[in-house]
């Protein structure tokens, strides 16, 4: 810090707010009480900038400077600490500026293929790491809603919301058994299964349909039991000696070419 | 575990080899005894069938099993230890069945764009699990050769090791400042630089040429200094409202569409 604050922060946070916020680190706590967190400077501005319902901020007086307007218009009060308070109830290592306390919104359900020409599915993606970068991916390339199995990690994990750098807010996660979302939808729409034995997808012919990209984890890849529900196994061709991609960079690269192929 | 060993694990190890390989968590350390750690079943054995000089191994004894002719084919004595001691020497949080201590190769140098059609040239990425994410890719795409900068990634950083599944043992990495790396190129090599505002890369029209794709860091970009070295500012096309894509994610994507295209 080390410079002048016109306000300065003595004021501690006080054991029952300090409770309430660590308790949210803990999945089961997020789904007793419906809320979670959003830590970091950038992505609780964007927060603060988007309707998602804030239900409290924590913020250096740096931040609630720089962001007055927002919070203002976001309705709530903040309360200022410093960097080592914020620490202490964050799930951060490193000191940021702030941290919002945030009610999880209705779960996403499944809307129609009309309106998402592609759809990420994702079976099994339990490293928090890796959902995140797959929302950030979702939305550079358009993909504005993911189905989930039960087993891929929980949307509201704190790691989840930081690698997904605030595209959490504009991708809608949806958790149900896969096989029944397959069942659900119409007889011709496609399924691309991501494979090490499909074909290549830099020649993919019916990118401009859409459909739904399913993807598995690196450990296990898809399950037998989604095999009959996919119609196009397709592959990143691999030029080298790496076995495989790490899912979230083979997502990027297949939306990258499904674009590319229906632009 | 919890099944019979012909073999049981009762020996402990010794004060002095727990020193020994604890010291190797630390990056100093690392460059005093140029000698770095390689941690994890799968990636061990795959250290145990190359040419890499591995000092030491300590493994459970059902790795040792399992891989025993490998090991005598590297010529070394395994260490056989408990779950819970590899556990207590390595960087991994969880147990696994083998580690070992591998002397640093002699640094790498740049050969020559001949025999390398792409360079993967990286400035200022410090985070360690894009470098070793960054290693696998360029090992998928055929890419064996990476310049670094200077402030780039401990190539050592067991995470770093970690997070390029094997791929560290194919593709060579060699740090030095990247103005005078692009100032000793020939003067018509193609220097690819990754920005937000480029030419798309899906159209580029000059991938059989081969050449460097240079990547910056995602906080601060391509310095600024090394704006003039690069001959085609190029960019992957956002189709949503993502702000950008990790950086080895986005150097993948690259990566595809240059193979993709001189194939």
């Amino acid at each position: 810090m080390g410079r002048f604050y016109s306000h300065q922060v003595t004021a501690m946070l006080s054991k029952n707010q300090i409770r309430q916020v660590r308790a949210l680190h803990r999945k089961k706590m997020r789904r007793e009480e419906g809320r979670f967190l959003v830590e970091g400077e950038k992505v609780v501005a964007e927060l603060l900038a988007s309707n998602w319902p804030v239900q409290a901020l924590y913020a250096t007086p740096e931040f609630i400077n720089s962001y007055s307007a927002l919070i203002r218009q976001a309705g709530i009060t903040a309360v200022a600490c410093t960097a080592d308070e914020l620490t202490s109830i964050s799930t951060l290592i490193s000191n940021d500026a702030a941290l919002a306390v945030v009610n999880c919104p209705a779960t996403a359900s499944f809307t129609s293929l009309a309106e998402n020409p592609w759809i990420l599915a994702l079976d099994g993606i339990n490293d928090p790491g890796n959902l995140g970068s797959l929302l950030r991916i979702a939305d550079w390339y358009g993909i504005r809603q993911l189905v989930c199995s039960p087993e891929t990690a929980e949307l509201f994990n704190p790691k989840v919301i930081a690698a997904s750098k605030g595209s959490f807010l504009r991708v809608a996660v949806s958790y149900q058994p896969l096989d029944a979302f397959f069942a659900s939808l119409p007889q011709d729409t496609q399924v691309l299964g991501a494979y090490l034995d499909g074909a290549c997808i830099h020649n993919f012919q019916s990118a401009g349909q859409g459909g739904v990209l399913l993807m598995g984890s690196e450990a296990h890849g898809i399950s037998s039991a989604l095999a009959p529900f996919v119609t196009h196994r397709i592959t990143i061709p691999a030029f080298g000696a790496a076995e495989s991609l790490n899912v979230a960079v083979a997502a990027a690269v297949i939306c990258d070419n499904l674009c590319r192929l229906q632009s």
